[in-house]
């Protein structure tokens, strides 16, 4: 499947339990945030997670899977909702970024620019 | 450019910025929390946000694609530095969804499961 | 009880429960935004919540409340952790506003200054 | 000042700007979001932040202290327009926090319960 694909999943998922009624922006980006919250939960009292700490806790790699999908699944439903193309938001954004943050600026700096 | 393709063009402007060394999990999580409250704020005072709303105003609508585009750009970040693949993330997760929010239980109905 | 009261409160329960190791400020700022996820949660499918509708939802006001209440106690221990005075910042933050957001700019008008 | 005080000057400041008509609950938790993700982005590629590191960057702690204040302003706006005392709600989700949390359960342990 590509993101297209699941993009019409999603949908098509809220429209067969008639749920449009509830998926205005605002209440999308609430549940969006409510999902991006139980992503800081799993990682909130946890130090140095990383690939090789997620392959020796596969549980805890499996929340954040789950946790990062709800995210996804919210970004494109938000998305639909808008009438947003969210692969040419993120390519626009990223040109932008390449502007603002220049490796002669940024490179080794994390500031904000 | 595929979602692979734009995971790789945000590896890269990270490695090219040697910002590796600030691109933890939990680091990149609070970013991603960071961009998800930027999302908030460009809805919060506003009423009716829609298509037909955004269409009307492309100066929200370019605010609110940034703002999609910046979460979902982290999203990416997040997954590959975790080693989990987005799409089959949400593909499985949707899977989950389909079994606890059965159209039987939850039509016109929102209340969690 | 007052507010330094409660905050000693807070200090006390972590203390007792050698939770100290896990409260640095950065991982008390993503417990923070796991609560206000929750918060987000409570509201995200509901319509025209205020007073009259949360004496109707006696359970709905109580989910709030205890939402805003981990809110909070996770505020107070992180200004505690970083020895932050949280009264004293939020009248300086006032005054601040007012000088932002003066009633001439901002009469009717909720734009960010 | 007391919380009660500030309280009260929150609200004077939202009636002197006639943004009443703003506050909804589901618009000030939009906007607590906001303000959460701003505190997020204060600590988040910063590593050993605490009283001594914030001491030695007096603008880090005052940004800090800022975004903590803004968390807090909204808090105590969402628990008047809601009709909930911040303060009673915070003892009592403490009480229910020692009989989840007991000191024979949790000391040394981070799981939720």
């Amino acid at each position: 499947m590509d993101i297209d694909g699941l993009q019409q999943e999603i949908a098509n998922f809220a429209s067969e339990r008639n749920w449009e009624q509830f998926h205005t922006v605002k209440n999308l980006v609430l549940a969006l945030v409510g999902e991006a919250g139980e992503l800081a939960s799993v990682v909130q009292w946890l130090e140095g997670v990383d690939k090789a700490f997620l392959d020796s806790n596969q549980d805890i790699r499996q929340e954040l899977a789950d946790e990062l999908a709800d995210v996804f699944i919210y970004l494109l439903r938000i998305s639909d909702v808008s009438g947003i193309n969210l692969m040419s938001a993120a390519e626009e954004k990223m040109k932008k970024n390449s502007g603002r943050y220049t490796i002669e600026k940024s490179f080794g700096n994390s500031e904000k620019q």
